[in-house]
């Protein structure tokens, strides 16, 4: 990718790590960013996330190369048909949204000739918020998953998937559906569980949690406006995985009714064995 | 308490760290350690947790004023039972044990006359194990739950309580099966839910994978054979915690199934705001 223009809608905790990212890596001669506040984008300026912020989406997108769409997932296709009348021919545009069906099936369909868009999530982030936490190495090493569909442009894949190389990621192509059948299990199910577990612990039992009811419910802290659209866009899948979670709660339940501790230890010993192969 | 002997039943993780808190706050002349297997007896040694090492109880114990089972809970009670006379009358003994019910049960009924038990639970200790990963500060600021009973000693129970303060812990003082009832929702069916999760979990998504997911699993890599113990030990409570965390899954599930997004919002909402209480 040459050095050009790269546009970031919501310099949060996302856009702001890819703009530090990609001006630590020589990627964009400059990085603008769309806001809808003005100290948001001061915050983004003033830690070197982008090197200009914009309200209005027309002066931003003005000769961008590239736009990357870092909003909740329930305003990305919206904004991506609301932003792609201002780009010239050949701007390619991504996201990094933690659902991908609804929003490529919205973009593909209506948008304009000449524009293209390819679909991304970087599994990065955390429960922390605001360009105030961006980190140029949030990436690094992590994977992103680039969506492909019959309508994907392939040079545009391309280019994408080697923005996200180019910034440290490891990249995997998957189909939109694939993707949030995955994430439901590996992402959203998770929360589900942690915010369930963490909504039902009385104040008076707060002081007896420990590093493992911590842990366990970290991700409760993320920010629930966003995780409910996450969980609209993606809630057959996420049912889905909640139903199989079930089973293996049932299982263990069962074990336990019946004092079967062989059987307890032995589903305490599988599931060790995979989060032992995840690594830290 | 005067420094004296200390012999530490168990020099793992909880063990070790007893016993190098003890040393650096000076609480004890010696502390000695009894194992089962020279090798981890002499790793404890090397890392300073302990100053002598044992394989019989006998030694051991001879003139020790506070000895401390850091053993897995199914055994305490017995090693309590098997080791109480080897001890001088006035010995203080207590333990580290993530159970507290069934262990205060079996030993207050049999203890020889003179030999005090005062049940404790540090709130501390993680995935790892073994002396290796002692922590003279793993009990600083950090809450320690002493058991009362209607036959525990009073003067023990205030010297148990002193002990732990000595080290750094905070004390928080309750009937065995207030702890258990407690545990079973702040400690253990965290454990079951992070291992039906990780449990369910194909090889395919490892790599999809993030900080959430392994966040809400790291507990599951925790010893399945120990913590079949803690469960034999606490099914009850345990199955109680369970059920109601169904209920509170089953609101979450009832609200995707209906769309009902305020109430999905409302829910996480609710989970934030309790785990943002918790602190890291």
């Amino acid at each position: 990718m040459q050095p050009g223009i790269i546009t970031i809608v919501g310099a949060g905790l996302i856009g702001g790590s890819l703009g530090l990212a990609a001006k630590e890596r020589g990627l964009a001669r400059t990085v603008r960013g769309i806001g809808r506040q003005r100290p948001s984008l001061e915050r983004a300026r003033a830690v070197g996330a982008i090197d200009e912020g914009f309200l209005e989406p027309g002066p931003a997108l003005k000769g961008a190369n590239l736009v990357i769409f870092c909003t909740p997932v329930d305003r990305i296709a919206e904004q991506i048909l609301a932003y792609a009348p201002f780009c010239l021919p050949g701007t390619l545009l991504t996201d990094a949204g933690s659902t991908k069906g609804s929003i490529v099936a919205a973009v593909e369909e209506k948008l304009p000739a000449g524009i293209a868009f390819v679909g991304s999530h970087p599994l990065a982030g955390s429960e922390k918020r605001g360009a105030d936490h961006a980190d140029a190495k949030l990436f690094e090493g992590r994977l992103t998953v680039v969506t492909r569909t019959p309508r994907t442009d392939p040079n545009a894949l391309e280019k994408i998937v080697a923005f996200w190389q180019a910034i440290g990621a490891r990249v995997t192509v998957m189909a939109p559906a694939d993707h949030d059948r995955a994430l439901a299990m590996t992402s959203h199910l998770p929360h589900l569980l942690a915010a369930a577990l963490a909504g039902m612990l009385p104040p008076e039992l707060y002081d007896l949690t420990a590093t493992g009811f911590r842990d366990t419910t970290r991700i409760a802290a993320g920010d629930p406006g966003l995780w409910t659209a996450i969980f609209a866009h993606n809630r057959d899948a996420l049912l889905e995985a909640l139903a199989r979670f079930d089973q293996g709660a049932r299982q263990l339940q069962a074990a336990l009714e019946t004092r079967n501790w062989p059987e307890v230890e032995s589903l305490l010993r599988q599931a060790q064995k995979v989060r032992d192969a995840l690594g830290n």
